[in-house]
């Protein structure tokens, strides 16, 4: 840690600094150039951390060299991650996974129609909603524990595992019964507590960044799980939110590079919340395999008109198979495996 | 709702849009300028805004004009929700109300002598932090329960309510036993599970912005709360992140008197954290009181520079109390009552 | 044009927009739902959108459906527009166009060294500043008109065209003798004096995206320069800025794709400025490529960690040349015709 | 400058910037902790900060503890620079300038009432747009010349000075015989070819924050104006672009207090542009008086609902004489000296 000093810092601002740090058990290391004092710390990190020096007079900066997260670090661990599901679903390394299905789950029959395709398609986990999070309480809340249930048994008759979301803490062991990947959604990313129930479980995460969540924010959220001793966490970009209002969100492409070359965890993208149009959610998912990421996750629905949830942004089955039918010579360009057929 | 074509709309494209709003139950009035089709919707409000219709082929986009909240509204409440806490304290009307506490409850010690400073300057509620939300988890994470008895204590020796952070709805009953507002923090404020069980409480709920959330949104987050019965919330408007760094957040004074005209709910600002500085909370709790604040939330600590958490942020005693005297005159001016003396 | 009046506005309110509405000779159509009166405008597309009605008493939001554009559009122009610069260089259409070079021309020698690499690997247009435009006004400003000499010499030498900014309008014809497109930089995609100037020139325009501006605002940007009656311009998504500081700027390449189906106008990306960060380059140049942009524009410097400018998001020859390598088989896929070798 | 390695940086990485730093010739300091080494820097600030080690091999992030400007720093001058304009308009030290008038000059009727009203109310700057910076080339684009001379006459007539924007560089001069404060738009707060042109011009400089500017980039634009030898700036606060869309733009309040901690320039507030609603300009031009700005500048117009530009936030003239007569005593309470009545 570095403190630098205001140009006027007076000798009492800089010795009440270098007090308080000796009084924490940390040494402070004094340099002098012409115009600034800049005192260098080294003691127990995270005590040196604690430190609130910012602000005290004299002060101009504190600046923390150290990244606030560790195990995620490729630092730490250079291999990367593999995550592996269940039925052989793997996420990260050689592998390109894709995640499909509806926003919500509606029904059985709608389950059954969207599991097919993507089995068919070559997607290795089942996507769907039972429990939404929604800005209006007056809007579609989702179908609960019998959404659950259907899309089980719409995964199980193709042999496909299934995400979905973990929206209330509470329900965190009975989402665990019914899935194999457990969601943190964005608005979820910075609950501490769900992470550390997470972290406890032996289910793999899907940890997605929240709309105003830095790079940095992301990682440390995902320190939390790792932290607790579970390791199986797959990150997913799902756009920012930006001034911007042409699309939902703003795709931040270069973060899944950026995450690519921080951190060993897999990284894939949610093109279909990052845009919120249906016609940009192809060419975003394109760009997303090029640009290294560890899969997609795509919204597809079997009539996207008449969807409870994020219709606009739905492929419908012909365009979801188009993709997928695209995919396969950039996988092939880029040395991926996918079951993409 | 309004569904705006494209200028190329075909014939078939607008009749499927009719056809959907007519199956959904809705009318649908045409009229067709020289460039454009506009279908004019009506029918039952929330049917029609459930329909996904963005994105279809030749619509260009689709306008909502009644707002996601209602319970909220000044249309639906014109006179100004005054929220009654025990022990006298009032927010909201024509009184200012002063909250302040440390970021982070320490010690029992600490605690009596910022409730003491706290009541003689003219605060009338006690805040703290028990359970602590952190980006990193290796920072201080509160003490817990203990931490909630230390405050109780401290408050109940100079006759002050207290306020403290929910972070895990598991903790709401107990935290709703020792304390008298619960407050949902800005991490929180869209994690509708926690609206909706702080609804069924009777306790007053401060709930905080997000940090990326519109006023929109922070009203339909309220709304949750209002939807299921208590009618005791106090918005808190403390910084949004922006592109700039200098402060912690960007402090959204406008949002504040912005608020006031759109809802009948109480509006409080809170300047620590909205701008992480401790030379910048004295102007901006004063900016608020003269935009039409109904109080402010600051942090005060007998020794900020030794505080877990917030210390930058932090008054200490001497730079509290004489905010408190400066608040005197300006309120006098502005014709609201508060306790300061 | 939509004015959607608020739940409680009077008859009189309404009447008095109707009234300004007829002063102004358009006509009113009211609808009224059970909530709210919607008063539907047309007339004199200029005249109508030009009335100032936000924030009368009684008016809630003012609604303008038709685009602050006409010409740039895909509606007044299916086909896309195809740019051909001198020498044989095209953007727009099927070609793929990259454009390589420095920051800032340093030296005749850098120049010529980045000339011959860009040319041998397949680049059709060489970049480089004369003219800088640089936060801080002791940063280094560029060579002026000795830089634009050297660049003209190295191009021609390789016979390459040149494209470099023009930073003042009085510099415009000076910049235009020795360059054959002339680039806008984003500090001044609103500057409208120098769009009318450059929309009465010939020479193709290269247009970037403004640091905060938006999708609609760069068309409104491009639509002064074609009112003037020039139609070559390529535009040039660079990043934007958001709260995320781990780059430079944040690439929103959702954009391109989204202006690939607004406008007829070629788009193209810069990976360099959008990241700032050597090693996201190449990955958002792939991800630009099949994302369905028209080409990039990337930094060259033989000795990138000698740069006077740009140097951390400057790629050395090697790289660019490795890059090149890396899109042949990608362009192939996409069906896009490039002279990358 | 410091030079933070990455924690597996090799000998042969630091050793390297070593020697880049050396050939620059500066010192290098090598301090190693037990995870890092970092790298401190002596030597001539202005080369060393034009070093582009940022991304070589080995390096995580180079840090740059001086700030990019000095002469417009409270550092470099304690004292508050107080801009005297003509005609006894103060801004800065202890007054507290309230500069009034029209978005644009439409007429000289128009112009004469509203200098009427600002005089007598207490205004000290009659203010109007003859150049107008439009974001589509369809609006009014202002009266020109012709507006320059109307505003002239009726400032004349009532003995106020006039501030107005230079739009084109090429106008500067001109407007200059016709204005005695020059302002310079948000959207050229980066235009250095201006700032540079300012800086050796006499009269006093409005300059105001860029829509996307940081505290810093406004500072450096600044110093741009110092640097060139003119001293008489004024620093203009007038909303940021964020994510919010209820307001025109996010009127960054706190920066007006840190800007007044940072620099000896007098600071104003722009709430008309920075709120773009008639209803929030009142709330918000007594926050900033309250926080510490040297004067505010809002808009005036006889008839809003017939102006031909920025009609919405424009005060009309009762309005505008009550938010000042609501001033007399919030000044007189901070001790702020104003001609308001």
């Amino acid at each position: 840690m570095l403190v630098v000093m205001r140009d006027q810092a007076s000798r009492d601002e800089i010795d009440h600094v270098v007090e308080l740090l000796e009084e924490a058990g940390a040494q402070a290391h004094l340099s002098g150039g012409e115009i600034k004092t800049i005192i260098g710390v080294i003691g127990d990190r995270e005590t040196v951390y604690a430190l609130e020096l910012d602000g005290l007079p004299g002060v101009e900066e504190v600046i923390r060299v150290l990244k606030p997260y560790k195990l995620v670090s490729r630092d730490f661990q250079s291999a990367d991650t593999v995550v592996r599901v269940v039925r052989g679903a793997i996420v990260g390394g050689d592998s390109f996974a894709v995640i499909a299905g509806p926003c919500s789950v509606e029904s059985l029959e709608q389950m059954q129609s969207v599991a097919r395709a993507a089995k068919d398609a070559g997607a290795v986990i089942l996507r769907g909603g039972a429990y939404k999070p929604r800005t209006s309480p007056y809007s579609f809340q989702g179908l609960g524990l019998e959404g659950l249930k259907m899309m089980r048994e719409a995964a199980d008759e193709v042999d496909l595992p299934v995400v979905t979301e973990v929206l209330d803490i509470r329900d965190a062991e009975t989402v665990a019964e019914w899935a194999d990947v457990l969601q943190v959604g964005a608005r979820n990313m910075q609950n501490f507590m769900m992470l550390d129930e997470l972290g406890k479980m032996g289910k793999p995460v899907l940890l997605k960044r929240g709309l105003s969540a830095t790079i940095e924010e992301l990682l440390s959220a995902a320190e939390y799980i790792l932290k607790g001793g579970n390791r199986k966490v797959i990150l997913c970009e799902r756009g920012i939110r930006t001034f911007e209002t042409y699309v939902r969100n703003t795709l931040d492409l270069a973060a899944v590079a950026a995450l690519k070359t921080l951190t060993h965890l897999p990284v894939i993208v949610d093109p279909s919340h990052a845009t919120g149009r249906r016609d940009l959610v192809v060419p975003m998912a394109r760009a997303s395999l090029v640009a290294g990421a560890d899969g997609v996750m795509v919204e597809v629905h079997p009539e996207p008109e008449r969807a409870r949830c994020d219709g606009p942004q739905s492929l419908d089955i012909e365009a979801f198979e188009a993709m997928m039918a695209d995919f396969a010579p950039l996988l092939r360009l880029v040395g991926k495996d996918a079951r993409v057929t």
